[in-house]
Parts: C-alpha cells; structure tokens; sequence
C-alpha cells in the first residue's frame, strides 16, 4: 500500500481550485504572450489527434486558421499543407490555451490573458489564454473559413482586439471569478448560458472602451459586437477556468479530474495526481434541442475545451443557477436542479464563490473525484452547443453529453498502479 | 342587482395590462411632454397630499426641485414658496406619471417617454413618463438637495438626458416588455432587483451612446454611469408598467386594481372601474434588512410610484425569479418563491410574456382584483427600498411591505354602492 493521503492530496488540489483568482489582465498575440507558440504550430481543442483521424469541423477550423495565417490561400492549398507534415497540431492544453468547438489558435490570432492572482502558496502565479469569440452563423469554431469568415476575424483583430486590450488595461484587469459569481445570480450556469455574464462583461469595458477606441463608431461597433453576442465572455470564462484547473494540476496523489476536452473526435480527460498522461475515448454526439431543419444524424461527435467550465465547477455543474436554459437544450426547469445535485455525488467540494441561489445558496459542486465517478457509475453531465459534422455549417443545436466512463475507468487503473494501490 | 359581468370587466382589464407594449420612445423635458405640466406644479409620489401632512424624504424632495428649477437659492426660500401656496402639489399618477421614492418632479426635468404600442382595441396608444435615475447615496428621490445632488442632476439633464434621447430615438426605442421579459429570466423581479434588466438596459444604449455621445470621454461616464447603477433601468420599468396599468383603467365594472402608491405618509389605490377616485389610508414601514448602522427607529413610511410594478404583475408578485433577492430584503429563497405563489391567489391572470423559469415558466401573477384581497384577507407583497425618515439621508435598508388592507375594504363598498351590488 502507498502512504499516499489521497483525501489530503485532493484537499489541496481543491482548495488550489477554488481559490484561484483569475483576472483577465490583457490580450494579446499568440505568438508573443504564449509560451512556446510558434509559426508553423496549430493549437485545437480537446486531446492529441491526427489529420486523419479529425472531425469536418476541425479539419475546416485548421484551414480557416492557415489562410487566416496567409499560408493558404485556398482550402486546397491549406490541405496541402495540412497533410505535408510542415504543420504541428498541439492540444491548446498543452500551452496553457483553450478554445471553444474546435479551438484552433495559431500564432497571429489575439488571445486572453488570464492571470491567476492567488497567492503561490494555493497555486497561484499561472497564466491561461484562449482566443476571442467571433459571435454566432458561419465562423472559424465550428470550421467555417470562407471569405466572409476571414473578414470578420480580420476585422476582430485589427479593430476589436487593440481596443479590447487597452480597455481591459485601463481597467486594471477585470475579476471574471467575480463576474461568474454574480452571472450565476443571474441565471447563468457559465458554459452554455453566458447571457448576464456576456452583458455584464459589456457593461465592464462600455466604462472605457469609448475613451480608447479611435472614434465614435468603433467603439459603438465593438460594444454591440459584445453585447449582442449572448457567449462573448465565454472565452475568457474558459480561460479563467483553465487557470483554476491548471493550479489544481500535478498534486501527487490526487484523484481530481483537472482538465476534460473534447476534438470532436474523442473526449479526453488528465487527472491532477497523473501527470500530463490523457485518458481518451471516443466522444458521443450530444441529447438535446436541434435547430429547425436539423437533427442528431447532423451532429458532429462533442467538440471543444468548454468542458474546462465542469471541471472548475459550473456549466453543467451549476445548472441548477440557470432554469431558463431548458429552454435552449430541452427539458424541464426541475432537470436544471436535478443535474447540480446528481454531480454533488461525483465531487469532492462545493465551491466557496459560486453559489445557486435557488439551492440555498449552496456553493456549486467542484472538484470530480475519478474515484467517485467510478464507484457511482455517474460521469459528468455536461452542457454543450452541437457542431453540424460538415465543416463550416455552424451550431446546429444544444444540449446535455457525458463523456465515455471507459476514461475514468483507465485513469483509475493507472492511478492504483501509479501509486501501488 | 347590476347587470355589469365583473368576470367580462375584469378579463377585458387585464387583457388590456398584458397585450400592452411599452416602448420608450423618447426623452424630453417635462413642461415640453408632459400634458398638463406647468411651472408652479410639483408632481410627487403617491396619492394626494398636502405640505403639512408631507413626510420627511418627501419634503427635502420638493426643496430640492424648487432649487433645480432656480426658484430658490436656499431651503428655507424653498420652504418659503412650498408654503406660500404658489406652487400647487399633484400626484404623479394624474399626470400619466411615476416617480420612485419621493418622486418629485418639476417642469425642468427630463423624463423617459414610454408609448404603449399595443393596438387601440386593448387600449393602446397611451403614453407614461417617468423622470431619470439618480442611482446611490444622496439623492433627490429620497429627499437631499444640498449642492452635491444639484451638481448631479445638472450634468444628468445637461449632458445625459441629451445623450440619451439621441440614442433611444437613434435606436428606434428600446422595447420595455421585451427587456423585462428576458430580466426576468435572469434573477430580476423588475422592482427591487434591477440588475439584469439595468446591465441589458446598458447594454442596448452602448451600441448606439458613443456614436451620438459629443466625445468619447462623455459616452464612457454616461455608459459608467448606466451601468453601475443597478436601479438605472428601474424609471422606464416603472413608466413602462405605468403604461400598461392605464390601459387597463376605466374598464367600467372592472374590480381590478390599476393603481398602487404611497407618498411616504398615505398608500393609495385606484381601481379600473372607479375611475380617478383615491383609496388611501397610512402607509405601514416595510419589514428587512436594514443597512449597517440603521434600524426600523430610523424608516421613513413606504414611499413610492414604484408599486405600480406589483400592479402590473412583477415586482414582488415575481419574486419567485429572483431568489438572489433575499439577501437584499431578508428571507430564503423558498420566501421567494412562497411570496409568488401567495399572489396567485388574488389576481385573476397570468402573464402571457412575463414567465418565471423556476415555476416551469408559469406566467406572473397580474391582475389584482379587489375582491379576492378582500375574500383571501391577502394584501398585496410589495418589495421595496426603505427611505431614512429625515430628508437627505437616503436609503436606509430594503424589505417587503404591505398595503393596509382598509383601503381594499372601502374599494369595495364603493364598487358595490356605484354598481348597485
């Protein structure tokens, strides 16, 4: 037997967790502000995956990102060079990074900064990145990357991005653990519900942005780009989350999932106590609402790092904050309050700032304990948008996914043989 | 016996309330929009009322609009003409208007213009006004005057209010019904918990304010100012409802109350099919958490035109969406959802376009009909902010209070007496 204190690892691991405090500080270049970017690198979400093996949306998310790049320009000219071997495809996890659906982050797109202000002593110190959101229809998430595609991103980057940065400096960074402690007040769960937080964030940088835009009509341009865009805060929320797991990461003996993700292929899951191994599976295709015109013989396999929201605790985790989004991914109010208490049985806390008013004000549950996981047989219940499987047609739908119990199951395994259970 | 169908009055009243659109269409200054509005009027929350009889709050109030309007230069020349009986004292209400608080509002002050767009078959085409929010700390609404409110409202009419009006005309109005409908699907109850519907309210303006705005710098206060003030979007609520109620009043036969509003000394009701006539008796002081340092020694008696929120179905009767409230006005969540429930029971609709997630979306309760206060001994719950009782001072708590049920009884006699019951 090891003389491991899992119950003491998985405190730590927790409490690094929740305590984090990640404050968006700033925005920048991918290839300036994230370690180890490179030219010829293609960041996507979820766990390690080959060309050949990638969903439509990913495929059609790496080309956009090549021609956005100016390295292609055509889809064929990408493809090319998609399969020449020249281009390096990482998970955004590796470098700190994540993205929502598929992800793709290269080298001249603008990033987040989300700096974990906690103190070192509960893992503070840590950066985290994730791109911008280019809003709803046709864009670069779920592989879309024709011209009007490009346009807006470019717009975005050479309008939006600057203003945004010297915004959110002169605010001296804006506290997105607080944002999502009161958007969760406000009938958001953080994952799949970002309405208030979205507003609220708006509402943030309106306080500045007209001062630091070049005129009038760029900052109101901006502003509505933001403020009609219900997910606009979500990346940075991801970004947030993923400095929270990231410092709840690489705790000896711990047993909590510190990072979940998907490709669109298959869902991958690390564990605190085990390293940078991943666990992975192939993913499912999500229950829920389909759009008119669509259903689930349309659906991509589950897509993206957004799940990084359920690692940390919210998303499908706090659903129960957010009644009004049965209204988006299908059933009823009573399903919101049903789907938070089941996950209190998989978790190994409730979090200490982000509290369901509906539920008493009981902290969210945080911290999934692989061990309960396996002993409950009940995996995580996440919340998602469902990619159309073609690239480039866009969200289809919404709705509830779990990820494979097969992950949880080998990352038990490896566990006890990692520490001689 | 009448030969008057209640049952078809009171169903023809509240359809009138719910199939209303308010629309804020404008923002003028009062003597210019308001019919009726002239120099030496002051028109003021609540049922009527004379000087002597005039609370605390309610006569800082009126001092300090006379100082506004530079028809005096200090409070005792204020309370000199106050007395004088050159300047004449009328209720909001009979000037299609409301007023939070104390709710003074004189012929120089800009007012929000809210149109009910609804078709004249259910008693469109009304308009209600409602002056500008203030926001925090010492303010006109609850009675200071000194120079540092004088200085506040001076930039809010010199350079707000013109902002504002170009943006709202700019933007086609910005639609009430819709905006409420979506707060509270995010934790408002449209009364005392304004926060979603104030960021939404930012939000919608910031698309438009730095385009119109003279300077970037002046679009960031006005957007700064919007924003953080989390009772910014409580005027256009407030005449918005006002706007619904008299569409609903003047139903012949109707037991439907139209009407709910305290001047800090009386609380009033009309009722639909009683035409202008006042049903008043002493306001009680409202029951919650008092700011540090105060206690119920220091409240002033409910105040306020901002009962026209629970007349018109929200406010209190929509508790039940806002549970984060409670730690506000006291209470548990399950308080909240109790206090909706309870409020079923005597109105006679439920809202068609305001729906409560955590009820499975039942419409609010709309519609008070006399008879039911009068047969159940329920008085309307109505969520409030508590006023210090001397002028100045400000806010001093918030709770829930409840009109004196008195006034429903006489309501009724008089019905009875007029339709011959």
């Amino acid at each position: 037997m090891s003389n491991i204190d899992i119950e003491q690892a998985n405190a730590t691991a927790v409490e690094r967790m929740i305590e984090s405090q990640p404050v968006l500080t700033g925005l920048g270049i991918a290839r300036d502000v994230i370690p180890g970017m490179r030219d010829n690198l293609l960041l996507h979400a979820g766990p390690p995956i080959t060309w050949d093996r990638m969903s439509g949306p990913m495929r059609g998310a790496m080309i956009g990102a090549l021609i956005f790049e100016g390295k292609a320009n055509t889809a064929e000219e990408a493809e090319a060079l998609l399969i020449s071997g020249e281009i390096d495809f990482e998970p955004c996890h590796h470098y700190a990074s994540v993205g929502p659906m598929a992800g793709v982050t290269s080298a001249s797109m603008a990033v987040y900064i989300v700096e974990n202000q906690a103190d070192a002593a509960v893992g503070g110190g840590n950066l985290a990145f994730s791109n911008l959101n280019e809003g709803y229809g046709k864009v670069l998430r779920y592989g879309a990357y024709q011209e009007d595609v490009q346009e807006r991103l470019t717009w975005m980057h050479e309008v939006m991005a600057p203003v945004l940065k010297e915004a959110i400096e002169a605010l001296g960074g804006i506290d997105i653990r607080a944002l999502l402690a009161e958007a969760l007040h406000m009938g958001d769960e953080g994952h799949n519900r970002n309405k208030a937080g979205s507003v609220l964030f708006t509402k943030i940088l309106a306080a500045v942005v007209p001062e630091v835009a070049p005129d009038g009509k760029t900052a109101a341009a901006i502003l509505k780009g933001l403020g009609d865009n219900a997910l606009s805060v979500l990346n940075p929320v991801m970004a947030a989350c993923k400095a929270s797991c990231d410092a709840a990461h690489g705790v000896e003996g711990s047993t909590i999932v510190s990072a979940m993700c998907r490709n669109g292929t298959d869902f991958g899951i690390r564990v605190s106590g085990l390293g940078d191994q991943w666990f992975a599976a192939p993913a499912q295709v999500p229950d829920g609402l389909y759009f008119p015109g669509f259903d689930s013989s349309h659906a991509n396999a589950d897509i993206g790092d957004s799940t990084i929201t359920e690692t940390a605790g919210i998303g499908g985790f706090a659903m129960a904050a957010a009644p009004a989004i049965v209204t988006f991914i299908s059933g009823k109010p009573s399903d919101a309050i049903n789907t938070t208490m089941e996950m209190y049985e998989i978790t190994s806390s409730e979090h200490k700032y982000f509290t369901i008013p509906a539920l008493d004000f009981r902290g969210t549950p945080t911290g999934i304990d692989l061990r309960s996981v396996v002993e409950t047989g009940l995996t995580p219940r996440i919340n998602t948008g469902i990619a159309h499987k073609e690239a480039g047609v866009g969200q289809v739908g919404a709705g509830l996914v779990r990820p494979p119990m097969a992950i949880f199951e080998e990352a038990l395994v490896t566990f006890a043989e990692k520490y001689g259970f």
